[in-house]
């Protein structure tokens, strides 16, 4: 089963970046607009217990988690994903460390780079042409996400949530 | 805000109502396939702590529900429905008035009849067909679920999960 770890800035921040979302996010559908802390990774059912105890001792050791989108960007010419830059910090440059430490399961694509997906699966010129305009736009949003989710994929590519844990460390 | 309480089956039993729900389900992509324990209702964001503590109280006392998907029912003449009936069951209905009682928002508009959707917003026509057909394939899952989730509405319909509760009592 494909889990990943994930937090859920609030609804009126998840509301902004669906506004996005509906018309340039192929994955508009499949889940609500989130920050990625864990990607993507194959566990067995049977495994689940265990992880989820990992996951909630770390989540033990954190405090909200204090995020600022600044600015649009891209991954281009990586990937044509647009989204909402997260500005990097130690808490959460360390929670995914923890996380990817912990669970030491598929390792890590990409350099780990705090972001909320707002436009993928863009052709080339689509891509530059909204990514013109919503770089234009900007956001500015701070704000802090008390709890972190363990979600699970279903067949058709839409994610559930198994488990959601609070923060209320200090880190 | 918009809340509501739900039951999600298994990763087996959700992509066998994906099945059907992708094709008939006008709310498909808007929340994975689940139970509704508690109706959506409206509370303000600063009522959530308290709600959600009491719900905690409430999940502690219940074990994993039991259910069993016995037959493909529909709500027909009331709406166009169409749903895996769940066998009501004591504890079904004892979650359901518990957290009814408990929160003490929002009547519930009908008899708490346990189901999950697999087609709505169907015209005369479309429904009678599809449940003619549905209705005929049947359907017999039996499982347990071991959780509860409070969940919230975006303004786009969709839903994110707020909390999941633990089943760790006896009842």
């Amino acid at each position: 089963m494909k889990y990943g770890i994930v937090a859920f800035p609030s609804k009126r921040f998840q509301d902004l970046a669906n506004t996005y979302r509906k018309r340039y996010d192929s994955h508009y559908s499949k889940i609500t607009p989130h920050i990625t802390l864990k990607e993507a990774f194959e566990a067995d059912e049977s495994d689940i217990q265990d992880i989820s105890q990992t996951i909630a001792s770390i989540a033990q050791k954190y405090a909200p988690l204090m995020i600022h989108a600044s600015k649009v960007s891209s991954f281009y010419p990586t990937t044509n994903v647009i989204y909402f830059k997260i500005e990097p910090t130690n808490q959460l440059q360390n929670i995914h460390q923890d996380l990817q430490n912990a669970l030491n399961i598929g390792k890590p694509k990409h350099v780990f780079t705090p972001h909320i997906t707002i436009a993928q699966d863009l052709t080339a010129t689509e891509h530059d042409d909204i990514f013109g305009q919503l770089r234009m736009i900007g956001v500015n949003e701070q704000e802090s996400i008390d709890r972190i989710h363990l979600v699970y994929q279903l067949e058709d590519g839409s994610w559930t949530t198994y488990e959601t844990y609070r923060l209320t460390g200090a880190e």
